[in-house]
């Protein structure tokens, strides 16, 4: 077996597992987020804002991944949502098997929103399908403008680009004009909505986001 | 084979190739730097202000690494310096024989620097040795204060810690005491530079240490 067979297989496997963990996540009518982000853009205070806004509404809960540490879990828990912590030690992405195992901690029938924070890391998990409805990239306006062009994989799988941190575009010279061509040409089908946790501004935008896909979430399934 | 076996087997192969490489640069005496920090760090910023205050003293070259663009590459020309782009398509971290190939496209005993920029990833490149005398990890302050923790493979393995866009740290509330403690804790054995290349702040201090280090490469050959 070579090695892009043993990488065929294990996308075969991830793909396998992400479709039987999308059928438990229809079951529970749950809406699931998959976010992604380089190292530091504020997934974490990204998550904790958005439950914030969702609760009591959206009862949402939160996996987090992370190589090391549950810095991010203990945050998170903070806001009172369910938080399930997976460490992957040295694998750089989460994948559906790893997501799958952590659901079964948490109640999904209880939950309308579910919140997946993968491994920092703009590269490989492009490549792993986690059952979820949403794949949320997320880019600080530290990173500068390029980075759509720079990691296409990511970018033209995302449903919704948060560009994050939005109070310090002045401090750091942020050309928004750029980004956004830049975000349009790489993920010309993804929403767009730029944020500041630290403001709050773009959330509400973003809250109606939520609520409306949860609502179409929900009117998929005639028993609901 | 399983996955393990061929993972092993990557690595062995990156081994075998990285120390042939590592012969190459020493016969150069060229002092050689492996640069690995999540995307948007600073990198390539970090790199033009390395070479302008490198030369003329020391001929510096560079390998820049991409998934897609040669965006760095062409702003890195700007700075005088022989460059050479590696585009790595879906590959999340440059290999030994990748930077072979490249480093073939340079005189190397022409230059008595080469800085190596890594694709940006904080988690796959750890794992590959690229034949260098330093690995150098980059860190913004806007990037959170625990990433040392969290990246702990990356953390442990770097002879040199750079700490980028402190202009920004005020305008990120960065608190520099506990970054500097996990810097510490993670990477003990790590020389820690904190940097702005919009300043110049710190990179004096840098290119003494360049010229020590690169002294100290050449004085181990007794033909030098």
């Amino acid at each position: 077996m070579t090695q892009v067979d043993v990488r065929q297989r294990i996308l075969a496997d991830n793909a396998a597992a992400a479709a039987a963990l999308r059928g438990r996540f229809d079951g529970s009518r749950t809406l699931v987020m998959n976010l992604i982000s380089s190292p530091g853009s504020g997934k974490t205070t990204f998550i904790r804002e958005s439950v914030r806004r969702l609760e009591p509404e959206l009862k949402t809960g939160v996996i987090v991944g992370d190589l090391a540490t549950d810095n991010d879990a203990r945050r998170l828990r903070e806001s009172g949502a369910p938080v399930v912590q997976v460490t992957t030690g040295t694998v750089c992405h989460l994948e559906a098997e790893m997501v799958g195992r952590a659901a079964q901690q948490l109640d999904l029938h209880g939950l309308s929103v579910l919140i997946i924070e993968n491994v920092g890391n703009l590269v490989c998990p492009a490549s792993y399908d986690l059952g979820e409805d949403l794949r949320i990239v997320l880019l600080s306006v530290t990173e500068g403008e390029d980075k759509p062009l720079k990691y296409p994989p990511m970018f033209q799988s995302a449903d919704v680009v948060i560009v994050s941190k939005i109070d310090l575009a002045a401090a750091c010279g942020y050309d928004r004009a750029a980004a956004l061509a830049n975000i349009r040409r790489m993920s010309p089908r993804a929403r767009v909505f730029e944020t500041s946790a630290k403001t709050g501004e773009g959330l509400d935008a973003w809250r109606e986001f939520l609520l409306v896909q949860r609502q179409a979430r929900r009117s998929l399934d005639p028993l609901s």
